[in-house]
């Protein structure tokens, strides 16, 4: 099972004439993977009626033809310029560019280079496309999951009182790429006691004290595609009252949430539902309830109070409330 | 021994009067860092004469309290626009921004949002100033260099015969968190065999064989700063006298490339100088010589045939000459 990039791209084409653009320059890295296969540090790719070309550097000519043998391929340093010159080779008079991913400085250099050409700004486009996972892609996502799901519960055997944040982030690192993902989707974020509490706390030399609430927040990535998960435990002994209050009040703020999630539901319903279930705690709920997730770890939409999507079929979603008591906060997904 | 981020604002300040701004607004997450010292992912500067803001969500109060101590805070999710209305509160009236970083979405939103703000589009003003490391900045490169230096040689007393290069990889990782960096200053290239003629391959489950090139370009980060090193071994028997001969040759590229750098010297020099003595392999040297280093793994100057960089006092630089026969390659720093 392998993606049919060329569809991906008819898909793109298909909403160009709307737009006025008889060409469409992809810039974003993102978005260049997911149309074309390609995964290298430098690329764009240029759609257009008569077919789609890669551009990218010498260091990835093998890479190039080996991951996207479904385009042509076209080698030069400079991926933007050459694209605008290849499009205006092609005929092209009217191409559109990626607004939220060309700089400011890109779009005045590549205007002032090519002043025949017209410049459609488009935004959200491949976004809004990628959204909605195919088969393949919910596989990959599917298996990034298992993977950190698989390898935070062999790690918890592992874990001791005195481990430092650090330490367990490590082996937890280390574990997922022994376990067949490329690599982890992001820096894995070990919280410990107070720490627990910061959302996206960087794992430092602390040790893990009896009764310290310990986050792990951390995904793996398998084919490019990401997992994105979230659990809170308690180190070394039963957890108090308190705590299991804490972890009650978060699970059916998350689990309320996961209810109203639906096709054709804005995006902010979960949201607002999961902050009422967290009644006056929610002041300490300081970040959005979730995110899409796919070749990118936080794609559209946005599930939070001012979001301005709408869930659709074959999103895929993550669910993350927070809350925390005086000292420390539980976060779950 | 901490940086003087006040300063680093101070010396921004005085680039503005030329350029006809009376502020500049950072929205480059590294150069927000360079000048305030906060390391979140959703933040801007403003940096006026009345003095300087970190606009920054409120995921992040406590840690902007923490690391930024000597700029004022103010929390909004909007960093952009919260930077604009804050500079409008202020009385400012012409903004210097980023242009390579202000993508051309945010830049026609804010000039819409912001009709009587003249913006000043700026390009490489913090860059720039980011390559005179000040002697905080070389000890945190340095301590770098040494945690992957070390790390490497005891990683090599652990390379056998048949491990992959993944599992290399998640070793070596491992290695860089349990050293005391805070982690990997970007994902560890591993490349056995005919795989290390690919500069940036992607570590697989390919084994190690006998008489095996096996490159390894990996960095730290400590306190944000990377190091980035390239070492090439031979697996498991003594090299033959091809692989002699191409590393030899390489390290003379390397040797005779390091000792062009000298303040003052185009960039291009020390780059043409590797081509010259790599003769006519050159053809397989696909990508620039070196780099600068700092809080990026790749920041000016970029020392390549077309850089239009001086190499500058404080300058800290990579040096990496590449070659390859028939079915390999071999990289030295």
């Amino acid at each position: 099972m392998q993606p049919d990039y060329l569809l991906r791209c008819s898909h793109v084409l298909r909403q160009l004439e709307p737009l006025g653009a008889d060409a469409f320059l992809a810039t974003d890295l993102t978005n260049v993977r997911y149309l074309s296969g390609f995964s290298g540090s430098n690329a764009a790719l240029l759609i257009s009626p008569a077919g789609s070309t890669l551009i990218t550097d010498g260091r990835y000519r093998d890479q190039a033809a080996e991951q996207s043998p479904q385009v042509e391929t076209h080698i030069n340093r400079n991926c933007l310029q050459a694209g605008m010159q290849l499009a205006e080779a092609g005929g092209i008079t009217a191409v559109a560019v990626e607004s939220e991913h060309l700089s400011l400085k890109q779009y005045r250099t590549i205007t002032a280079q090519n002043p025949a050409m017209t410049f459609v700004e488009s935004h959200g486009l491949v976004e809004q496309q990628r959204r909605r996972k195919d088969d393949y892609e919910i596989a990959q996502v599917t298996a990034a999951c298992d993977v950190i799901s698989t390898v935070v519960t062999e790690l918890m055997s592992e874990i001791r009182v005195g481990m430092t944040e650090r330490q367990i982030a490590a082996s937890l690192e280390h574990r997922i790429m022994d376990s067949g993902a490329e690599r982890p989707a992001f820096d894995s974020i070990v919280a410990a006691g107070s720490n627990s509490a910061v959302p996206h706390h960087e794992p430092t030399d602390r040790p893990l004290e009896v009764g310290d609430w310990l986050k792990i927040d951390a995904g793996a990535r398998v084919a490019g595609y990401c997992s994105d998960m979230t659990r809170t435990f308690v180190v070394g002994a039963e957890p108090t009252e308190a705590q299991q209050d804490l972890h009650a009040t978060v699970a059916a703020a998350a689990e309320a949430a996961r209810a109203k999630v639906a096709p054709e539901v804005s995006a902010r319903v979960p949201d607002s539902t999961a902050r009422a279930a967290l009644g006056k705690d929610v002041e300490y709920f300081t970040h959005g309830l979730g995110h899409g997730l796919g070749l990118q770890i936080h794609e559209a939409p946005y599930l939070g109070s001012r979001s301005a999507d709408t869930i659709v079929v074959e999103d895929i979603l993550t669910i993350a409330p927070g809350r925390r008591p005086q000292e420390s906060r539980t976060s779950l997904q």
